[in-house]
This record gives C-alpha cells, sequence and structure tokens, in this order.
C-alpha cells in the first residue's frame, strides 16, 4: 500500500488530493514541521532531503510533487489525470507543473525560506519584500496564458489541478490581490467544492478521516 | 521537424544532448541573451516566459527543461532514454531532475539572476555569497544518495545524465570544490567522451553543424 509522508499547508497537498482522485489505497503520516521533523534522523532516512512529500511504494520511495503527481497519473490510468497516450499532451501537463515547482514556488518560498539562499536577516527581508510582486507575475502568466479553463488543461481535469489548487491557498498570503486573477480564483472555488479536494484537506487539518499515521 | 531555441551556456543544453541522442530530425534556433533577445516581443511570442530552452513541435511550443526531456524520450523510445513502460522508474527518472531544476538550478541561479528575487545589491550580493554553500550541498546529495553509476540511474543512460552533465558545467564557477564530489566530476568525464555532448556542444558554441538557424 502507498503510504505518504505530508506536512499541513504544504504542497504535500497536492499529492494527497491525487491519491484520493486516484481512489489509491494509501495511508499518511503527517511530518510535524513544527518541531522540525523533516531534518530528523528518521526523516531524513526516508527523504534524505528534508522535504514533503515523500511516496512511499512497494518498490521505493519517490518525493518531488510533480514526480509523484505524474506516477500516480501513471499507476491509475482509469483516473484518467493525464493524457497518458500523448507525449505531447503529458508534456503540456509537465511543463505547468514545473512552472508551479521551479518559478511560483520558488518565488512563494522566499518569504518563509529566503535562509535557503542568504545569512543575512537584511537580505532575507529584502527578499521577502518582493515576494508579491514574484508570486503576482507567476499568477499573471498562468492567468493570461497557461490556465484554459475550466480545468488547467482545458475540459479534462489532470494532475496540474489539485497542483495549482494547493499553491493558490497561499496567494493572499504572499501579498497578491485576487482580484487580478480572476480566472485563478474561480478554478480554486471549482476545486473546493471536489470531495477529493474536501476529504484530503479534512484529514490534514483534523484528522476527520480514519488514516493509518502509521 | 523539431525546433529547439537555446543559448549557449544555459540549461537548453540537456535538450540539445538529448536530441542528439534521440536521432531526432531537428534544427536549433540561437537567443541572444547578450542583447536580452530572450524578453523580446517575437521570442515571448514564441516561450511567454522569456527562458530557454523552448521546443517547437507541429502541436505547438514545450518550454521546461524535465518536461522537454521527458517528451524527447516519450517521443524516440526506440532511443531508450527512459523506462516508459515502468512508472515507479520513470517516476525516479523525473524525481532526479526535478531535483535538478527546482533546488540545483535555484541555488545557482542566485549567483547570476539574484535580481529575479531580490532588487537591494546588498541582498544580491548576500545571495552570491551563499551559492557556494547551496550549491555545494545539492551536490553533495546527488555524490551521496542519488547518482548511482556510471550513469545518473545506474547501468542505463538516460534523460537524467544530460541534464546533470549541463549543470556541472558550471560547478567551478559556482565555487564548489570538485575533489568533494568525485562520482559527478567522473560522470561529467565519462559524458564529455560521448558523441552526442560533443556535437551540441560544438554546434551551440562554434556553429560547427550544418544547422538550420532559420
Amino acid at each position: 500500500m502507498l503510504k505518504l509522508f505530508y506536512a499541513p499547508h504544504t504542497c504535500s497537498l497536492a499529492s494527497h488530493i491525487a491519491l484520493e482522485e486516484a481512489a489509491a489505497a494509501y495511508t499518511t503520516v503527517r511530518v510535524d514541521f513544527s518541531v522540525n521533523e523533516q531534518c530528523s534522523p528518521e526523516y531524513l532516512h526516508i527523504n534524505p532531503k528534508g522535504r514533503v512529500p515523500a511516496l512511499v511504494t512497494d518498490r521505493g520511495i519517490l518525493s518531488e510533487s510533480p514526480a509523484i503527481l505524474a506516477f500516480i497519473a501513471q499507476s491509475f490510468p482509469q483516473a484518467r489525470l493525464a493524457p497518458l497516450d500523448d507525449p505531447f499532451a503529458f508534456a503540456q501537463v509537465q511543463a505547468f507543473n514545473l512552472y508551479l515547482c521551479a518559478t511560483l514556488h520558488v518565488a512563494h518560498a522566499h518569504r518563509m525560506r529566503g535562509h535557503r539562499w542568504a545569512d543575512d536577516p537584511a537580505a532575507i527581508a529584502e527578499m521577502q519584500r518582493k515576494v508579491p510582486e514574484t508570486v503576482a507575475a507567476s499568477y499573471d502568466l498562468i492567468e493570461r496564458e497557461l490556465l484554459k479553463g475550466p480545468w488547467v488543461m482545458g475540459d479534462s481535469y489532470t494532475i496540474c489541478d489539485p497542483y495549482l489548487f494547493t499553491f493558490a491557498q497561499w496567494l493572499e498570503d504572499d501579498g497578491v490581490d485576487p482580484s487580478r486573477i480572476p480566472k485563478v480564483i474561480e478554478h480554486r472555488s471549482r476545486m473546493s467544492e471536489r470531495s477529493s479536494v474536501r476529504k484530503a484537506i479534512a484529514a490534514e487539518l483534523y484528522g476527520f478521516l480514519a488514516v493509518d499515521h502509521g
């Protein structure tokens, strides 16, 4: 059975939602960031990067959200979470998720994790100051060029949707004016109505589901 | 025919090498970063992100190196550039490339592209100061945990190899001591012997190949 290591309010939510959408058999294990559990020897044995998500499979352990999302789509083809038989359409899905991972997420991370790239508190504060501008620029590109609607890739729901939804949880905290990106906001609302999304969020925040916390 | 927009000394080299490995029919177009051509209206029409690589296909245009690399592997299965029939092994390939894209490349980018995340010159200088430490930490993880040898994924050459090789061009300039990562250095040497690598580098630097730059 698959086992997802996650932390609330992190990008692991996307993989959690995708596992729900795939109707996968899985359990979850919460990693407690408040006590820096992601850097504990036990967790580093699971994921030496000290990050979430990590997905334990019977073949080994996977990390990196876009890789895990594509793995879920390929492992549960009946869920139709990606265009698996069309290399170009699959690459479009991947390119979207890569933009979230390597541009939007990185821009966002300069608000709370600036210490990754600088030590001086003044430099970290200066990075934080620019976050509303850089995150908004990423969303502007998504709004203008990438989000086709009603789902990211158009009529078909894919692994792009839970990933965008996950980041969109944080856009107000990142200082982005939601009125400039109405398609993103509408997408976020549409996503929040899905039972998979509600179940994953409830499980992460309140432990409503009888998940095995291993 | 495929058309790759590239710039020398950037991550587009990985896609260029992969096209060679796949024996693809392709042309290249050089984007002149010295005059900021990547931000010209003409290029932004091709890739609104203002980055390379961009791969023009008969179905549309793709961006983001890991997405393009997987597209090449899937489009030319006879080249065996990824384990296409094994979702777990494919996810391992993707996870490696994601780590390069979202951690190593981002760490590296704080040396030359700090202006993406801060405006104050003192903050940008502070970011640059930390680059040797953050880039070395990424290579340490690759050396210790990820690079199986002789190729990244072990006995099989994959799309991980040109991507790692591309970043490894820059590690001395990033301030990393090569003696701490002997497996990475050995991999770089092994890669530099491949004819695909030599052809791609020669074409980018010297125009040795009769490529269509139209």
